[in-house]
């Protein structure tokens, strides 16, 4: 088969892979009809991920065909339509038993990362039957691909760990795809206000059309306040992971407030606890348990979720060599979600 | 009458005063009969509240009884015994009906801070309705006073805020007034363990007593991990206010778990955010609310709590200046909370 | 003045009445410049609420404008435009302060009831800082006026104690005033299937409009277990009042599911433990709080809820008596909420 | 092997039987050390549970050894000591995922139900990773056998259910052994007060040992109003499963309060809504999910809970039949637990 194979920092290429097949009775084989690019799989292309080697496939998101199911799946059969979770996750764990799948002692984030992942033709997902969720019918495979990670990541460590709810002033900081994915899911909860702070104008633009109040692009503490009137916001949700985006939520978020970090950061952040330790603030971080999957797929289905207006760019699977280079240039080529589609 | 009166950073002297009188229709006069001493109260000597001003009475803990009141307040009368609430709230705006009294609009902690405080024969109570807590008949006034402040304080920011719960496993970083405090309500959620991490041995011996399982005065990240087989602790509550303190706290902390602040910090920390942002941790701080104050009298009343044994010295109120001679050197003379009782 | 007077069941009259002064310091006086009509106003002209005495001024809901106010008002001044709650709350007592108005000890539901009311030019509202809510400028008065009473009842009542959230299958059981307002407001919390139950074909053609995925007219239970698969619905709100429609909830409820009570019950109705005990499901009654008043007047001022969509008929303030009239044959006259306009 | 065989309504027998044996490779076989006896088995010996075949081998609790397993099976070995839930669980339907294990669509209460039971030299325990608990070392097992379903029960659906809180008043309606199972496990959440309602002079006796702070043996509704002058109780736990319990509790509780039905029904009771409809009460009912059976493990390691004080009797596994009379005469004989123990 062929598959985007890592091999090293700047290095990668879609070349001929063995196809994978069964190793432990709760696998799966998944063919690849649908799969993305993360942000993260870009970090791991600069090498900011050593624990991923040379000669890894990469990807975790994905849509696909059950090929072939170890003697112990009991859930899954040959032929159905599945959604492929980012994480990994054995179901009888301690933290499994808590839906906190993210840390999963049998499982985690492992696709793309530790073990082969789903930017192939086919791929092996072990545990699989609570790493798979069947597709309802009628389902779009092309947009129901945006549930394996950013929806439930925007929805979990964006907006339920921020505790978003009715009447609320809410500001996102950073509207790349996963800033986007938790506005897209913020409006399950009803805030009165979302501001959206970014310096990029078209995102921004993206923004507005999905239903941001407010958009920011300079001066973002000033301006947040004073939008506010000099009270803050309720929630301030950190979508970038730098110390200065991190730094706007802090001195935004009013008495009482959260933060919720969905940023992935390399190096520590100085915490203002001189100032924040008498304002009853929380804190949340977290990586995605997508413990919340099923729920976004019945939204889905129901009509009252469009993720696929997060998808500016639709390749064939073959061409996802490109898509790298377009999604590394997102602020130019005005990317959001590359989607690729497997050729039948 | 006699009060304690701050002159600047360490100066402060046991002087005569006028008494205070009703200044607004909503406040009360208090005849205190038992205060006592805060940290905080050390740090104003020190001259690191730059808000107290030269002349200020200190304190913002007592229990007295009501002398006089304004015509608005409908909830005491001359002679009842009540509690002071360190924290004064107008129960109108929109922080005091959320019950988050501290950031009332119209209060806040502004005894022995912006106003004059308690630790004087005679004390003006604003918005006395709402700051005011009757004292059951039958109640121990020596015993009351810590639910002025330290009680709640341990119990609210510490304690529910690290939202401790059946069978977790707690450490308490700092075994000082606030962090037994913290001890001591901890048991009401029935926390398995409860780990109490400390520099001294007397405070430890103090902690056992009042039911810690272990304490840790060494090495306290490499045997906290130790203890817990290298899983961590649900919840680790930092009440010391010092860098070094809330870096133990966020090593020991596990997946999912919770750190609460209750130490007052004078300066920025380094938050571990490149280690923690996957490790779905929640982080709370706080002044404390004291609305749980109510709970706290019920439970007192029907025998379930005990803070009497925080009480290492009771002296008499116009022995005060001793009081805090002692209770600066608290380490040298075993001093947890000093009891300050006025003559009748 | 000119005022709604009840006379015993059955009777009423817009009559000539005094206009009501100042009685306690916490007082304020209202002219009213829009009001309604209350399911709840019907039961008492039938005599089933024995506490309305004869020569009682009705209603409880009501905009208006401050024409006066006790020296202890701090939060009002003549000229400004209040919402007033159905409910009267200190905001001191021991339910008050767990946001409980419903129960206040020295209010709760009065207005209308046992003292003077909202249908009249003018009104004496007790505890007003309390009881009383800004109008932010801008807002349209003739649609505010829903949130004296029945938006906060269907959102608190309905849709808060069902427990309704992101994905829910939702069964509202009754298509009336309030019932359409647990719809409203249930939309709040992004539920994936609303489905309505009535038995009057126009109520649930406006059901269908305000956005209930499925309307159902006969055979109700058999019908919901269709729809759902025979798994039943997270959430059954009872929205009539009469033991039928109580056991239709109890019948479509899933295990695990909630029912929350909002009609108005005469006499017992038959719990099903026999076969309920097992199902693991909560069950909640309610009078409304109207604590969520402040959210909801956020959320109309940012331009997300639409309660003017149930004013079904229009009519100046003195023509009272045909609004009754109307409202009196609310099926036959297609009538949800009528709207009673003061002459300015 | 020798096992308990219901025979119809009435009739039983210590009778010798086939040892079972692995059916599904998620099944284990587990040698039962000690069990004990439900009041559900006497509702089944009663003929009241007609899915309870003749032939069927009764009971649901148990502790014991591991003499197989599956192939399947991945969280046992032979030998290892386990503590077995009444409730069997996959771990992977929608309601295992939410923690509703009673509503397992591949097990639930089936032990000695649907299937043969642990009254028994050996029992086969379907779903075994999910459906069996390590015992931790050092963990006496005629103790740990409490938490198969009586501790969890009275934990989950009375003081869970209950919500049950710090200074809480709470009332439990029954001191049989589900009764004095949920007073055990309420002092986990520190209620000030625990009013204990019998007819039995002798249970109640035990409920004081227990920690009741009030008993109530005649005319408990006034009795319970008096004792909480007159407003009634945050928590009313109906422990019983008859009509006039059940009335009880709705005659107990305050507005704002929980009702939290454990006794099992057996047919409809009166639900006075035409009162409670204005109180604000919440009522759950419940089957046990077992889901905090691990953290119960950990209390107990701890030393925190002590369930042995409900074993009144102690007896050797084939002496069953007389335990089954001496429990059939549980007030005569005053017998609250009976422990089985089989000979080694």
């Amino acid at each position: 088969m062929k598959a985007l194979v890592y091999h090293g920092p700047g290095k990668y290429g879609w070349e001929e892979k063995p196809r994978p097949s069964i190793q432990e009775p709760t696998d799966a084989i998944v063919r690849i009809t649908h799969t993305t690019i993360c942000g993260t799989d870009l970090h791991i292309l600069k090498g900011d991920v050593p624990a991923v080697r040379p000669g890894r496939l990469l990807g975790h998101e994905g849509v696909g065909v059950i090929e072939e199911v170890g003697e112990e799946v009991e859930a899954f059969k040959p032929g159905e339509r599945v959604l492929i979770s980012c994480i990994t996750s054995c179901g009888r764990c301690d933290f499994c038993r808590k839906n906190m799948y993210a840390h999963c002692r049998n499982g985690g984030w492992i696709l793309g990362h530790l073990i082969d992942g789903t930017q192939a033709e086919f791929v092996r997902i072990p545990q699989a039957d609570n790493s798979l969720y069947k597709l309802p019918p009628g389902l779009d495979e092309a947009v129901a691909v945006m549930l394996s990670d950013i929806l439930p990541t925007g929805h979990e460590i964006g907006v339920r760990n921020g505790e978003v709810k009715l009447g609320d002033t809410l500001a996102i900081v950073g509207a790349g795809p996963i800033g986007l994915a938790c506005l897209l899911t913020a409006h399950f909860y009803s805030p009165a206000e979302i501001i959206m702070v970014d310096i990029d104008e078209n995102r921004l633009e993206v923004a507005r059309n999905l239903g941001a109040t407010q958009v920011v692009r300079e001066d973002p503490v000033r301006r947040v306040l004073e939008l506010t009137e000099n009270e803050g916001v309720d929630v301030a949700i950190e979508a970038v992971g730098l110390p200065e985006t991190f730094d706007i939520c802090q001195s935004i978020v009013k008495p009482g407030g959260h933060i919720a970090n969905v940023g992935v950061h390399g190096k520590p952040v100085e915490f203002h606890i001189e100032a924040l330790w008498i304002k009853n603030i929380t804190l949340r971080t977290g990586l995605v348990n997508t413990d919340t999957i099923p729920l976004l797929l019945k939204t889905l289905k129901a009509g009252r979720l469009d993720p696929g207006r997060l998808v500016t760019h639709s390749l064939k699977l073959d061409e996802i060599e490109r898509a790298y280079a377009v999604f590394g240039n997102a602020e130019r080529e005005k990317a959001i979600k590359m989607l690729l589609v497997a050729a039948h």
